[in-house]
């Protein structure tokens, strides 16, 4: 596979602050980044070479973006398909066109998942009203109706318990091909980020427990309180998910875990970094960003040992203003985003707690 | 002290590998980095928010700077004097003028070295040939002669040992003034990397101890095979120095030590990061560059204590190539600087080993 050595130019979809640890981590190995975003106040802009603002549709803008790097890769799995393929016409796109496909869309990605034999919640597509009743009966109640494009941080789904939620899901789909996924009663949200590399290398790093607050990541914990049998399944189904797509990069895989039985199930995969991986930056030997460039750069990948137990929590809104404390604590590591606004809700910043083992 | 909350903007004189990784460490924090550098092909720029490509004499172009930014620094002792003082009417210039001017000139730092209670060489100054013999009569062979100025990497140094390397001597110096040294028979040549924040706190690194090759730092080890006492020693007068120039920033006390009687002598001082700190990235748990950026903003320092045996090595000229065994390596951190030609000699990166304690 072709390997873009240090000092090449390396392009990124996407201009938040996943593209922008990203960049930085792509910086320590010598690559020049080339940022493309709508946005102008992207925060990944500050850290970048080279910066495109244009919208994801822009032909030209988008040729000359490929033309200009060696590789390409994208911090958001929402890349319109259109986009993806311009850019692979013209670059190598890692992740690459399949993996984006197929994460799109909720339908797609757990029939690939079963098929895959990893298991999921059981599901069922519907777009009418008669569909959605067929499917309740079919899965039963309580359940989950989800669009099956553009979720994410839990917009676009509703939890149905009783009758009277049914008629709030047309409401929210709208209409749009949607799926219902059975409720999956579990202990624990763990994930796995696990890297590939054009070489076909795989390297999982530890899992994470997650715990969300208003659907969004509130705090990432490693190890996870989960057995070293159920760690070990864990980190096989991720690599198995990896394989199969043929993926390169680093890609999370987003489980529910039952603690009595130790089953598994797979609620979602992301294919880039993930905020549950946030805590590798500190507190595992290599960072999942250094990761990602190394895998789609056909690197070696580096060692993913965690250096202890380690803690990460998301800094929303105005908690960025309240840093002196962070900077204070001797086990924390402060991170902020760069972003000027504090809107309620807007991922501004972390911090990771590193207890050396 | 006026601090600079993370999200302000940072300005960089100088766009080296040190600007460049201090706008690294900038933008973990959230800072915006304005690197200023005569150079258009200036590895700082790559990541930096904003550039400015003009003379350090420029002072348009410094005006302009210095209003855009929060508060300015710098990655190299050689920042004119003009420069300087240009910056400092209009933003906070941190390390101050004082640091520069007493670092920039030979004769000045050794006496204030001596004024401080800190041991130097004996020394004199001289600029005829006159001069030069009676100083080589006061302190004897073998002594080196060296420019009181601009003198870095052994440029500018004659080592006098017989009779005939005196006529060489003002050759190299062409008159300019310049200090005659007594040579120091040592065993080791260490450095104390050391902060002081605005607000006066001070935080020294591990001692480290560097080998030099051709003039150049080879390789950096922590810990310095050292007594406990002489590291003690060597961090109480690194603070002794940036306590008496009211310094705020990290610097870097080149010393001298001689084994037997345990007595250590400094070399010079940089007003700055330092190669011989790059270990810091990953064997400390602060960086250098963090720790500076954590001063020069007056945020609480961060914790200085190894990570374990850590060993750093330079990669010059062509060494920069062959860095596929460095990532192979599940202990070495390889750092490219980006820059596109690897002359003979040039800084091109650095790899850090951490042998976890």
């Amino acid at each position: 596979m072709t390997q873009i050595a240090p000092g090449g130019t390396i392009g990124i979809l996407g201009g938040g602050q996943l593209g922008r640890m990203l960049a930085l981590a792509a910086a320590n190995f010598g690559y020049r980044c080339h940022v493309f975003c709508p946005d102008k106040n992207s925060p990944a802009f500050h850290v970048a070479d080279v910066v495109t603002i244009a919208d994801y549709e822009d032909e030209e803008a988008l040729e000359a973006f490929a033309r200009a790097v060696d590789v390409a890769t994208y911090e958001f799995e929402n890349v319109p398909g259109v986009t993806a393929e311009l850019v692979a016409r013209d670059t190598l796109l890692r992740p690459g066109v399949r993996a984006l496909k197929t994460t799109q869309d909720r339908l797609l990605e757990k029939d690939f998942l079963n098929a895959s034999g990893v298991k999921t919640a059981p599901y069922m597509a519907f777009e009418t009203a008669d569909e959605l009743q067929a499917a309740i009966k079919e899965i039963g109640r309580p359940c989950v109706a989800k669009t099956r494009r553009f979720g994410y941080d839990g917009k676009g789904q509703v939890m149905i318990k009783a009758r009277s939620d049914i008629d709030r899901v047309i409401e929210v789909t709208g209409g749009q091909p949607a799926i219902l996924e059975g409720f999956v009663n579990f202990d624990r949200e763990v994930s796995v980020v696990v890297a590939r590399s054009a070489s076909g290398d795989v390297a999982a790093f530890p899992v994470s427990e997650n715990v969300h607050t208003n659907h969004i990541l509130d705090t990432t914990s490693v190890p996870a309180k989960i057995s070293d049998m159920v760690e070990a399944k864990a980190k096989v189904m991720a690599t198995r998910v990896a394989n199969a797509l043929e993926y390169v990069g680093v890609m999370a895989v987003e489980m529910f875990v039952s603690d009595g039985s130790g089953e598994i199930v797979v609620n979602e995969i992301a294919p880039r970094v993930h905020n549950s991986g946030h805590w590798t930056i500190e507190g595992a030997e290599t960072s999942q960003f250094e990761q990602h460039i190394r895998a789609i750069c056909d690197l070696p990948l580096g060692p993913t040992d965690a250096r202890g137990n380690v803690r990460m929590k998301n800094l929303l809104g105005a908690d960025i203003l309240d840093f002196e404390p962070y900077l204070e604590d001797p086990k924390a590591h402060f991170h902020h985003y760069g972003k000027k606004e504090p809107r309620p809700g807007r991922k501004m910043g972390h911090v990771t707690w590193v207890d050396v083992k």
